[in-house]
């Protein structure tokens, strides 16, 4: 029996309202980065990368580069199996102690990915806490959003970023209840950041457990890149705190942080945590390189912030309108599926900039974007080249610019 | 507020059960796995690893380190993003075409690891289709049986490996289900294997997708290493082929195969796959010269054969029992999580062999083994201080032997 027409009307529903994604096929160059190859649509051709989560270019890091190299000669290419059968390796170890000191925790736990740290987390917490309730901001990510899912557990949704509607919504929750804020310090397309003291004050008055995502931060913020919440001297306020290795630090994995029996709880009964092949010792080893390298190196932030700001301005000064944030990341707003994949074809066909139009499931409908990130790998005359393309472009496709 | 209470209850109960999990802490010597250096409880020793998944030693095989090395020189730690998002890596393409032909399939997708290949899959099957019901052998892994859960769609679970059982409950979907039959190869604690071909006919007559978890078995079945459903003909009767990079492949993540609809369908709609940053691509590198050299060389396999029935004769010879099954899998049955542990920690310290107890949730209550998996880098110096080693222990525990 051939099951496929089922799957093609989903797929051509996608492809009629414009949402249907096609990816790049890039081939980073090491050294050289945010410069790539793509092989995608036959004709090859060198790119520069505008829209990565390799925020600081760590992925390109000698140090982090020559752990990894150290790591695979000295133990081998895998794991050889999850972390209780045999899978743990002395770097996980490692890891692990780097990141709970990075975040002023006791301990920390590792996770294949950010998405199954957050999933198996809270869909852990959500379920096994007695008479749980998870208080999620409105614009969380799938991944705490399927975990909440999971748990089948209480949940109230507060609208984006509003402490007062949190306040209400904890007011709201039974006496008897294990209340848990779930939120993100910098959010990844609008990028902006949540009031992270605010939430710990309305977390104390009700007795809730804060649980933030800084995904999108660690590395970037606060003196040692521990994140929104390290910045503004919080991190002992947040009872879990989750991260990534493979944005800033550049590398791959997920990893909470928290007291010793809360990490001992989640590692003793996360079904995606237990069930799961343990990461690479090379990878383990290089996301250490990078977050030791971070704890010390201002320089990379430094420069991002420097590049972020230049972005911002040369934006204003052709008109182009992008959603104010204070954060990393730029988003020129195109409001249409089908312009966004256009600009973005024609960005990378005739001028080598690469820059992924960002639609449905990532952002609503009627939101879509260009979301640029510029890095401390983005030189001036890269800046230059992009300004210029933007500019033909608003110019031709009569785009609308920002008022004056 | 302090939580730590509510985690600590909980942990000590699965203390007072003899389920409380205690990670070895390796350090894997590459050129001579199954050889380890345990870092574990303060005492470093070396250890002679019986219990990984790195069935074949890939991840020490120099095509693979190659592989690796040059990736990373070339491209890079991360991929630095989702594969939507800058994170597709002309390797990712290239594995993903090798993983399709190695399972005769037209596509396939990679994912961060086999549970979120399953569990990605499953809930995107299961919510998506009109009607879905998934048809669930009862021993399928956590993962699939997370996934299932997830879908929230129609679910009905078939007595294990029993096809007349699982024909009873096909007739008894609604007429207009779209039914999904989601089984396993190698079922990875007992290590007995599907009947695939009555499975496949049952699902003819009934007009079911069928679903196959072959990661216990990629790498190691068949004459190129497609598993089981390749060793007997019948992989172009399977809808969807999920499989490992982790275990004989040596590296890590988890991919599916299947037609090209269904791949594009699973790639479009997959939260689990949309929102992940995409596998480092040294990772895909290594895993494709892994699987290319499986593909080619049957040494690795004869080799593993040799020894897993090495070990399932000695055990007769000394009364130890043992599960009989079809696989590379050698698991010997304790029954008690506590003596199951002692057994394994007395190995270790005593012998430096490292074998880890088999607890819940892993296996049911009253199952647990200690799980032994044979591989080529065992030599026959080793199975006899095994074997040594296990005699002692059985006479001086009392342990019960085998009915001679």
């Amino acid at each position: 029996m051939n099951f496929d027409a089922l799957f093609n009307a989903q797929l051509d529903a996608l492809r009629k309202e414009g949402n249907y994604r096609v990816f790049a096929d890039l081939e980073r160059y090491r050294g050289q980065f945010p410069k790539a190859r793509n092989h995608a649509g036959g004709a090859e051709r060198d790119v520069t990368v505008w829209c990565s989560n390799d925020y600081l270019c760590m992925g390109q890091h000698p140090k982090v580069l020559e752990a990894m190299h150290e790591a695979l000669d000295k133990s081998g290419a895998g794991a050889g199996g999850t972390r209780n059968i045999s899978g743990t390796n002395h770097h996980h170890v490692l890891l692990e102690q780097e990141l709970a000191d990075l975040h002023g925790k006791e301990a920390a736990l590792l996770f294949t990915s950010g998405y199954v740290s957050n999933w198996a987390t809270l869909s852990t917490l959500g379920s096994r806490l007695p008479n749980a309730v998870i208080l999620s901001d409105a614009l969380n990510h799938a991944s705490m959003i399927e975990g909440i899912r999971h748990a089948r557990c209480g949940k109230k949704i507060w609208k984006h970023n509003d402490v007062e509607d949190l306040r209400r919504q904890l007011a709201d929750c039974p006496a008897d209840a294990t209340k848990i804020i779930a939120f993100e310090s910098v959010y990844s397309m609008d990028g902006d950041i949540a009031p992270i003291k605010e939430i710990c004050d309305v977390a104390d008055e009700f007795g809730a457990m804060t649980y933030i995502d800084e995904v999108h931060a660690v590395g970037m913020y606060g003196p040692r890149g521990g994140g929104v919440a390290e910045r503004e001297g919080l991190m002992d306020r947040i009872t879990l705190i989750e991260g990534t290795l493979g944005k800033a630090f550049g590398v791959m994995g997920g990893y909470i942080t928290g007291s010793t029996a809360l990490i001992d709880f989640i590692r003793s009964f996360a079904s995606g945590f237990i069930f799961s092949t343990a990461l690479p010792p090379a990878v383990a080893a290089g996301a250490r390189a990078s977050i030791r390298h971070l704890k010390v190196s201002e320089m990379e932030r430094a420069r991002q912030r420097q590049q972020v700001a230049k972005l911002r301005a040369r934006l204003d000064e052709i008109g182009i309108p992008h959603l104010p944030n204070p954060s990393h990341i730029v988003p020129v707003m195109v409001k249409d599926p089908v312009k966004c994949k256009m600009i973005s074809d024609v960005l990378l066909d005739r001028y080598g900039i690469y820059v992924q139009p960002i639609n449905y499931p990532t952002v609503p409908k009627g939101t879509e974007r260009l979301r640029f990130t510029p890095g401390p790998g983005h030189t001036d005359a890269d800046l230059d080249r992009l300004i210029k393309a933007l500019h033909d472009l608003w110019s031709q496709c009569a785009l609308s610019r920002a008022v004056a």
